[in-house]
């Protein structure tokens, strides 16, 4: 009884508890990410699992096996999103795990495992500025460092933590010991063009590239943009663009690299006010950890640089870095018997964006499966998916649950 | 009794009418304005002054001559802020100004034309990125169209001039007539190094130089910074990072230009997010017009090159052109001899920033004085200038007052 269309309409129902009107962006501990995360705990209990909302703010879901307290399966993906978001990035791989447990449910059927589903409370980081906080603290890698993050009204992660009516210290023990969670699987759209350009509805991933992302601020002095001639000038805006296009260019030297420069701040902002102040971010990847490693090493020395000629100073936080994944060979191998099983050619394919696996790496084995989405697109309202390929991936996680071992 | 004490300390006090905590930044028909506005019709009346707030939210004071209904020399500067600004850039024009009237009511002195002193409302253009809006209602030049632009809240002019307590309706009926403004003339903190250089407390201004304002709007397609090869990229931000340096380097061309690009807001603005979409300002100014024309063609026709190179669409809308407004000789000569009578040197000098004046010069001979200010510095909170300073300006501007003609 696995439903797609109940599905589809779920990832429609979330997406209006949203910020942005017209549009869908939901951060971290905000009050739509409060009504989204109350909507799914109720769908875990419709769905015969016990549900409760922990203390980082996921949703988190259990369904028992054969007997109670049996280590788990853990299903699950993020329930944020990124600003003028699509409605399936994370949403998806969260309802279609609670409907496969829905649909066993239905059956009575319980398997010699118990399964959890989490929907993560932040996987992308908007809010903080860093990511993965969720399943971090499900990994037990949380690091209590960065509760004192602040968003960008200056609130602190504690702060907003306990405005959501939760308790920053027993985060901790939300981690989970490695032997009570025996894999990790996740459902996610591909937000790439592969399958699409294969006619595939679906992949098996077989690692996600490694990361590193870089908040730089460069301040130079602010002036009057009519009394300050051009060679008196230390303007940090277009200090800030140099060094954005040398992102750019480091990234362009690999066919395997990204490299973007997404947030862009500047002070005082104004139209006749020169640029004292900009904050960007550098976000890399790369499939090989030594090729990222590289990459920031060029950027850094190249802001380096900028900064000695413009005479600027810098600060540069290094947010986040990630190696590469691995997904499990022998949950890469049952997912394709899972993908040929259900009549569907089996291709593999790496991640190129980040996902909440990387940090259940630290506990368990982990393993992805991709759901084609349309031209590729992600992070933007016109993420798509068809009806068919949602059914496709249900069908597929459903049955890999059902013959996972 | 001219009082350079109480001129500085009225700049202290209405500093203190700021949306910035710690800072002072004090948009156009903002709360903050209305608390300094209403200051300083407060200070026009104890000056002697009839005073009220005229329809586009300036502060508007008159001193009748030795009878009523005389055409006016009209004094102003403007209590609009950039952001984070300092306390002195208008607030300083509009207080000494006063603090003249007040010293002719005290000595109950009447002279053969009125005195009106103007706060304007909106000089600088932060809140709605067009200028001089309040000098221009009583220039009768003000674009009723502009009433529909809209703040960074999509807020627009209308309604916040409706919020204001005022009707964008009677604008139009503030405009003076030709006959009515016998001249304009502004004290202003210089905002560059010449006097300092030279060591004069006051200079001259013999021109204010011209301006053009581009916003400029490039369009990409948004994706994720992780899933989109470099080479399939459209990505605004890197565009619009070329565009700013190439306005740096039109305006590097020659020494007398300047550009300035101020404002950059990217969308969405998320760190793992290729940007779609980035608008930003462009600002160039020059003491001739052709100068300043020639640059903002080569500025276009780079922003063209950019967009055709990375496939990124462009929408340019001219916010502002002013061409470049000289001062008067005859006042020119007149603000001279009150500079020699208070036994100054006398010191001409152009003025790279753009002032009320520009707007006034539609109706009237305009003449500004320049007060020196420390290390040229501007729109910043370190704007400083001195007791001695002060008192110099105002006391030239005295002497200017009583020997106009």
């Amino acid at each position: 009884m696995l439903s797609p269309e109940r599905i589809l309409e779920r990832c429609e129902s979330l997406a209006q508890h949203s910020e942005l009107p017209g549009g869908l962006t939901r951060v971290f501990l905000s009050p739509q990410a409060r009504a989204a995360t109350d909507k799914v705990l109720g769908w875990m209990r419709e769905a015969g699992m016990q549900a409760k909302l922990d203390a980082i703010g996921n949703a988190a879901g259990r369904y028992e096996g054969n007997r109670p307290g049996l280590p788990c399966l853990m299903l699950g993906s993020h329930l944020d999103t990124v600003r003028d978001a699509g409605k399936y990035d994370g949403m998806l791989g969260v309802l279609s795990a609670i409907e496969c447990v829905h649909a066993l449910n239905a059956a009575q059927e319980r398997l010699p495992f118990a399964i959890e589903v989490i929907g993560f409370g932040d996987e992308e980081g908007v809010r903080f500025g860093t990511t993965l906080l969720g399943s971090r603290a499900v990994a037990g890698i949380f690091d209590m460092a960065v509760l004192k993050a602040k968003d960008s009204l200056g609130k602190t992660m504690s702060d907003a933590l306990r405005e959501f009516g939760l308790d920053p210290a027993r985060i901790p023990a939300i981690a989970r010991k490695k032997g009570d969670v025996l894999a990790y699987a996740e459902l996610h759209i591909e937000q790439g063009p592969v399958l699409e350009a294969q006619g595939l509805p679906v992949g098996v991933v077989t690692a996600i590239n490694g990361f590193s992302r870089l908040r730089v601020t460069l301040r130079g002095a602010a002036g009057h943009a009519g009394t300050v001639p051009m060679n008196l000038r230390r303007d940090a805006l277009a200090g800030a663009a140099e060094c954005a296009l040398a992102v750019e260019r480091v990234a362009t030297s690999h066919p395997e690299l990204v490299g973007t420069v997404g947030r862009f701040e500047v002070k005082p902002g104004a139209i006749n006010v020169i640029p004292g102040e900009v904050m960007f971010t550098v976000d890399v990847r790369a499939p090989q950890d030594s090729l990222r490693e590289d990459a920031v090493a060029r950027v850094r020395s190249e802001i380096d640089n900028v900064c000695r000629t413009r005479k600027l100073t810098q600060e540069i936080e290094n947010l986040q870095d990630f190696g590469v994944t691995a997904c499990a060979p022998r949950l890469i191998e049952q997912m394709e018997r899972a993908v040929a099983g259900r009549g569907f050619r089996v291709r593999r394919l790496p991640s190129g964006a980040g996902h909440d696996g990387m940090a259940l790496g630290a506990i368990a084995e982990i393993c992805m499966l991709f759901v084609r989405c349309k031209r590729g697109i992600s992070h933007s309202p016109l993420e798509s998916i068809t009806r068919e390929d949602a059914d496709a991936g249900v069908k597929v996680l459903f049955e890999f649950i059902r013959s996972f071992s």
